[in-house]
């Protein structure tokens, strides 16, 4: 039984405090937020102990932390607790800045933590699928990769200007989609992006519309398309095109329902947005973070994954701000 | 060239000779219509004679008839062609009375003459992959048929009184399809029929819906499900379950287009009836007569089919007012 | 917090173990099984106690009791449990015999006990999305209904010996569905059944495939097709045709992915058996019991419904028996 | 009735004069080819003349030509037949040099010639479909646009080292359909390209896989994904993000047959190439060609639209070789 730290309370920190609680392999030990109530709140809902930092890595039952606080605090938070002897399970991004990145990954490395981050789109079952079909070489070598990635609705304005900007915030996970369908590291990006409908963005200085496009050195492709609003839902689309065929997931609906009727055949929409769209992926990667403490397992989500994803985001801003195609750094 | 003379120049009669004129073996010679201007006309379109019956049998270049006049006069025509040393196509139903149609298929057996009876759908390039499915052995020993068959609206009263009942003149396509999707001939027939909607079908002593169901001495089953109204257009769709497998048919839609929006995901609705549904089948069906005639190949759909069909329409009714199973004669 | 005594310990009371153990306001108090080694791993999976019926039932803090034991123990047990004062879930069918299930909802009324009978397909999400759209008046009246129900593969032929019969043991969750979509009773029923690939059903006089055809007062018709074999998984599809459109229900599949090649577009095939298809239903429905006990709401199955069902499963028996449409008894 | 001189009796030739031949409103009068025999042959076939170019535009009876020849013909033919008075017809590309697009367009309007320009896309039911529902304002103002364009192989050498290269050979119908679908004019483009399969390509100095990415004034994007290889057949589809929704155009298949078996549900691959997928868009392309000269209708696609794709495919081209974005000129 692997017992936990989770420090944040917010939306998604209730996410994995109750997949930890309902794990049969791990137990919520203590719950950390600057908002003492939320803190209280939830570690009473698990049965689990409201404390500080430092209580929590304190406590030698402690085996991990997860960490789900605000984006400022997550290269501290990992480098403490990698320090304590934890494991760290950390929500993406480790940071917004790619120095303190590589510096807090080298703390990880000094200290032999195992570090596991929150891209939990590789646990989605559609996705994982499609990975594993992939693998199976179903499809031959991978030619082209197309993530589409919407969604519902743009957050707010004071959001964006903490967020890092769209490509680090959102497209960051589709860049992860991208090197992870790839099978190969993208060498070179292209980026467009737009102000179309949210005033909060322009006001931010951010996007709400984008595409990027990425090339790997044997020449494989990678677009990504993203938009801060889709009026139908969240919409989280793979395609594959292969040697020898293509693969593909849809968005998945909450039942098979279809209605017929003059106006043609009626499906329904998809999942509203990403707790719901991801709510089997948030709890088997959790399972995954469990057995990698636990078994020894190598994490299939690494610090290095989070490290290239925020190149990638780094190196779309320098494409869009200089139109032109940049080098990925290695 | 196989000149055609055509019986009949109302709205099937009319596709028929779009088809007939079309076609690069055939041509439409004469055009019989107890309507002298509907004859005239469509004889015109088309560069052929408006005719009488004795006329366009007597010439020697005709080589085969179209028999697309009211049921009636089905039976008197296809003799007479026969006896005149034609080849026949006959639109469904031979007669309405099945021992004038054992009359009927005797002078045919007589005179040697080719038969062919409408029943276009199994010409429907849908249906007619799910028929080489089956024959090519992908879902094994055929085990269930269901035929979905549903008219997008209930036609005249008037209509209905000349028509024989629902299962003469609708159900008729469907104890055809099972026929030939079950592979063996229906020993057993159960019925049910109601009148739902439609008060010309009260008023003509008809009914709107209904259901058959047929057994083959293996006990292979076959259910068709058939109504008067589908607000949704003209629905047929098959659906085969066999010891390996199930093959299915669904309506084909005018065109691919998607829509998403809060609403869910709408696709076109059917096609509206036969005529649109139907296109492509009447065309194969009338290029497979053709050939028949000009290559001495044996028809798909013989005049035989056509008095299993009304033997099978006879016995649902008979089942249907004594509420019992009924064997089908031989 | 209810607490549930469980009697039954095989593959169905485990999942309502785990259902009841999950569920927020309930906790498994007792297990009870002729197995005592079933019960009690059973028990201590969960922190509840291995017992007797007697001890189950006599315990106060009881409040419920959940029966899913062989068909057998199943009408003494709902009577014993009505007279210790506790609410009682039962797994269909109460009883083979019409008579004594009769009887055994006698002592129910008369002791006022809160009955529900376990036909989890109605808290199936994708059936209840398809019920709800017809209360939504999204299609007007319903006209027909088409129930598809195949089990994936046969049962063991000792199973078939004890199990009623295909119309009691299967089709008994489909006349359910009927009644449930239908809005009205069936007064009038006909069956068709044969024996086309299981040994086990030939030698157990059972059947393998079977259609049941049955109609209300009004002349709404409802159609089940059943097989106890389906090579691709377990088929559960729902169809509603009412006066402005239809209604489908589809098998959910476990992942969107889609491969197209040469070969086409391939999709997954449906979740295999019941366990994975109804698993959230089987959750739903524990719950729904739950409020009803805590919350005195009238349960949406009752005794009446499985009394319903068993008396169709008869008249299907009948009806096949004397090749003729039976009427529904009251 | 409109009588057309054909200039070239290849593939997409043979096309068009069975159209013309079968086009209520045309007649096929003079067909002319560098291949002697092949201009007899199709002559022949449709009761029309092998002529040469003098010989077809001096015939006063000809009211228009269409062009299919080879692509270094096209202008020279074009200012001949607007020089001659005749309507012209012309398959894309109107050259491979924008110069001489220029001068040739200048002739054209100069003469005040109708000229219309084989972007047959745009005449495809399913995306004259999708463009109708934007247009409706089914989706609001139209933000994003995808465009995947994949052949099923790609062509041979020679015919690579004529075709001006990827861009101006096959996305040049795609920069079409992003101008359409945008519903504005394209400012600025990326591009990405790489030679993962076709040895052609590569000695041709082509590419097989390529991405583009376009952006309006306002900010709305397009991206086209090609390749030229597809091993499930044709893959055209659409894809636009608008406001309120999204619309979407799938690959039609030949027919809705699906076979579900323990591997799962397969429906149909795409149709093969262009001559099968877009049947019916080269029929109605050419009735609107005839409506435009018989009614004097300006044509839905111009002159200035081939220019304006070329224009996209040269930018293309120096976004490409420079790593950079361009801006179009105008």
């Amino acid at each position: 039984m692997l017992a936990i730290a989770l420090f944040g309370a917010g939306r998604i920190g209730r996410i994995h405090a109750g997949n930890i609680a309902a794990s049969p392999r791990a137990r919520l030990a203590h719950v950390v937020d600057v908002d003492a109530g939320a803190a209280s709140d939830l570690a009473a809902r698990h049965g689990a102990a409201a404390s500080d930092v430092a209580t929590a890595l304190a406590d030698r039952d402690v085996g991990a932390v997860l960490i789900a606080s605000s984006t400022d605090t997550h290269a501290d938070l990992i480098e403490a607790a990698a320090r304590a002897g934890k494991a760290v399970f950390c929500e993406k991004p480790i940071d917004l800045d790619i120095a303190r990145v590589e510096a807090c990954l080298s703390v990880v490395t000094d200290t032999g933590a195992t570090l596991m981050v929150g891209f939990n789109r590789r646990f989605d079952p559609h996705m994982a699928a499609l990975k594993a079909a992939i693998e199976a070489g179903r499809i031959g070598r991978v030619e082209m990769v197309i993530v589409t990635s919407r969604d519902p609705g743009p957050p707010p304005r004071d959001y964006l200007e903490r967020s890092g900007g769209l490509f680090r915030d959102m497209t960051i996970h589709d860049f992860d989609m991208a090197r992870w369908l790839l099978g190969a590291e993208p060498v070179r990006i292209q980026a467009s992006a737009s102000r179309l409908f949210d005033p909060g963005a322009e006001a931010a200085g951010d996007h709400d519309t984008a595409v990027a496009t990425l090339e790997t050195a044997a020449g494989q492709l990678a677009v990504i398309t993203n938009s801060r609003r889709a009026a139908y839902g969240y919409d989280q689309r793979l395609e594959v095109l292969g040697a020898a065929g293509m693969l593909r997931v849809a968005n998945p609906t909450a039942t098979t329902l279809e209605t017929t009727d003059p106006a043609g055949t009626l499906v329904e929409r998809p999942l509203d947005f990403f707790l719901e769209r991801y709510r089997e992926a948030y709890r088997l990667e959790l399972e995954h973070f469990v057995d990698c403490v636990l078994d020894r397992v190598p994490p299939r989500v690494t610090g290095e994954d989070g490290r290239r994803a925020l190149l990638l985001a780094d190196a779309a801003y320098l494409a869009l701000d200089e139109g032109r195609a940049v080098e990925i750094p290695d």
